[in-house]
């Protein structure tokens, strides 16, 4: 039976409670599809006629189908555009694949690290989510299966841009890619030039932690700056990720849009005006994060 | 992976919206084993620690491992023990199997039939929910995928026991099994000396429909009585049956309590004490049916 | 405005989760009428259109005005018509009044004492909930508010009848009505044909809870025996009560129906053939209990 | 007793389900401060710890304490500071009074006139939503009981400013403030020089209306530009606004960052930068909205 065929009553309720369990995002849905318990964590992928397949992990939504395009352009798109010459990549986290198949779209990539803690959570991705995970096996595509906090240590000037897709710092093993010492390692492993992105979590009900983690960013780094971008399905549908660069490129006056508009591959959230945008911060997220 | 390895989150909630939307139970599951749309009715299998594989057709609470036992204890036990030798019993629904496992603990049994108009819920019954339906491949056992309303028409005076395990009439099929015309059938299908039990729906929600069946069999019996009994899991835990027979016998005082006592196989909520007190209707399910 | 003239919506849910968070019972609300936290406990009282007024402790269930009375009648007319003479009655807990509204009802009583633990509770029923509170104010009625536990200390061969009307053992301070020693106090502040009865949990869900005040019981009295009776909105529906005599009293052998059937006051669950019945307990429980 | 030292439990939970009934937020609240229903809707408040006051029309969230001076701030700073001499303003819907709030903030206004369809609304804000009607009382503002879609008819080259700020076009009466005729008459009782601004719906869940409210502003003013805010406790977090301008003055081009920079109201989200990347819209935002 095709999925579309099993229409949903409304007694298949997935809850994700927020964080101290203030509330939170319920999604009624067809099917549970998938369900494990991996060492690192309880993995679940559901399908639903609105939000698509939704995958998550300990209860918290990853990606769904109908929204991960926002995300995934966000953190990849901004640090890709800001490279002159992006060839080598890192991506921490990410087992869904949505990520390296935006790193992809940009021609001058020959290689995609992608370290991935939880092996399980790929193969699931391979069987269940091929919205996100369809580049996984383009041979320009290396998979580890690792802690990235100490895979990356093993690297020093190694990469032209390092992106952290990680899980919530409470979730699994998430606090590892949340710590000084990883972006410090983070740091050593790109090169000269190289530039680095982090998704840094909501700033609606998590703020602590964006605050942290930008702070932490910054420390390492001698330009570092957050930037915003709507994520419906995440707390708060509002989401921090920190931009840094090594050679202390600026996101909005070193950004060049003519190479936005010259982008031969289909995007459906980023553009150049989306990225200058995206910098600009109200302003009580500009005090949450000022030093 | 064993089902037990994988702890619930709260994030799979199973919802049983009760009639007119006025509120419901609600289960944590841990996962979600089977979901298909049949011509009749959606089929959902889930499975949870404390209930165990709960089964719902169209979002209502068809079975759970944990208490299904209450249900069809009460629903088969007490018209197998008031027929003084059950040889050949028909059983209408009842897809999940669990009437038909009560039916052949009984030793002078022959022959059930059972009729159950889904043969996906069959199906489905054999492959996940073997505590009920480990007795459908009994070589006493005849499957038919039939509409019972007009499967039952084609009998006159041929079995011993007749047992109406339906669905809700507001589910799927399930009004058809609850007609005047279908229990006249009913009667009609019996030998002299046979017995007829139904499930008539719970007393707390939906006793408007326990009282129309009650008096809808009582219009087509010389003697027709209401039972109670506990089942949890079904809306208000309290859950009524109707009892008739062809030959005028009274489930109480033609009720020999030795044969229970002497009956050999293993039962976790009838006995002979049960069977008598089941009978006695608070005063407000009296008034609900009384003429 | 009239209460009924504020039709629900879907957005406003009263959640009871059940003992280990394993599911539970939800029910649409029109309004929540008084919220309160006492020394003792979160006090809430909710009104909807098909459970009418919700009383409830620490999110935990106490009455609804659409089925209380099933287990106000079950608690209280069980020990109540085993007493020759009831006139001096203690009732334990039952801060809503429903308990003290049934034992008036006997006109051979000359005084209730009731001791609560919460006046809080008794000042919200006094102004929400007259369905149980309406007796209250009898001048037959002696209202202290301490510790139960420690209340009944103080007497010896004082009470005819002694009902406790707990919440749970797991709620505010619910732990205190459940010991073996306070039961022993009950047994010595009865007179030497007193009778005893106390709720004792659920059988479905709190199973555990059950089988240990029934054993408490029954150690501290000659004879005691477990019932139960059907609670909708209580967690499983299916409840257990404890009755027990100083002197010795068979609630079913040395029960006299005829007490019952010339009773004058109106009562919608309890009725001389329930008595009975309601003792004849499932197999399961049966076991569940056993020495 | 303070709001403050009622902590919620896990009970009392606000569910508002977003259209079509894909899913939704749900919110735990402490306790339920207001309900009534008017001619028009039903009206709830409700009180969290984390939210603060939450105030609901028909089920579905209008402003939480916590996030309304993200949307608030947004529909009204925006065409505020494009209008060179805002004297004169009109704020159509918005009983809650958040808007008039912002609107007094700028030192030129002379008069706001609020017209709201229901004064119980009002009524409400003032008793219970002192963080946004905290200005209905300041002798600037004209409160109005209509109609909006009426009440602006009668008006010809009479406010510098109208601002929209209405229910959801399917609940209550919302459905009046989204015609073609509706926003004819706003463009004619507009000075010459006048702005409008109007609160457009969720670009994710209710994306249909969003465009077509855009399509219907443009059609009567030379120049019509949506844009788009972060606003968590709305379906998706993602919320459109569309600005118009009866002279033809562009969002952008003619803004001046230089009043805002030296406003002297303080302000948590609006500022000279937002003002302008708000306009930069997702790429499939632009296309939802491309004629």
């Amino acid at each position: 039976m095709s999925d579309k065929e099993l229409t949903p009553g409304r007694h298949l309720i997935y809850m994700e409670w927020y964080s101290r369990d203030v509330g939170g995002l319920f999604m009624k849905m067809n099917r549970h599809l998938f369900a494990a318990k991996s060492p690192y964590q309880r993995i679940d992928i559901f399908e639903s006629d609105f939000y698509g397949r939704v995958f998550s992990l300990d209860g918290i939504t990853m990606t769904t189908e109908r929204d991960e395009f926002m995300y995934h352009e966000m953190l990849v798109h901004v640090p890709m555009f800001m490279h002159p010459n992006p060839k080598k990549v890192l991506v921490i986290g990410g087992g869904d694949g949505g990520s390296v198949r935006e790193v992809l779209k940009h021609p001058t990539v020959e290689k995609v690290v992608m370290c991935e803690i939880d092996e399980l959570v790929v193969k699931a991705a391979k069987e269940y989510l091929h919205y996100t995970a369809n580049k996984l096996d383009d041979p320009r595509v290396e998979l580890v299966f690792e802690d990235g906090s100490k895979f990356v240590k093993q690297f020093k000037n190694e990469f032209d841009v390092i992106i952290i897709d990680s899980t919530d710092p409470t979730a699994g093993q998430g606090g590892h890619l949340f710590t000084l010492e990883f972006y410090k390692a983070c740091s050593e492993a790109l090169k000269e030039d190289g530039v680095f992105c982090a998704q840094t979590e909501g700033i609606f009900y998590d703020y602590e932690w964006g605050a942290t983690a930008y702070r932490r960013i910054k420390a390492n780094f001698p330009i570092a700056k957050m930037y915003l971008g709507f994520m419906p399905t995440y707390p708060g549908g509002m989401w921090s990720y920190t931009f840094a660069s090594k050679a202390g490129l600026d996101p909005v006056k070193d950004f060049n849009p003519e190479k936005v508009r010259n982008f031969k591959e289909p995007l459906r959230y980023y553009n150049e005006e989306v990225h200058v945008a995206a910098f600009a911060l109200p302003t009580f997220v500009r005090k949450l994060i000022e030093d």
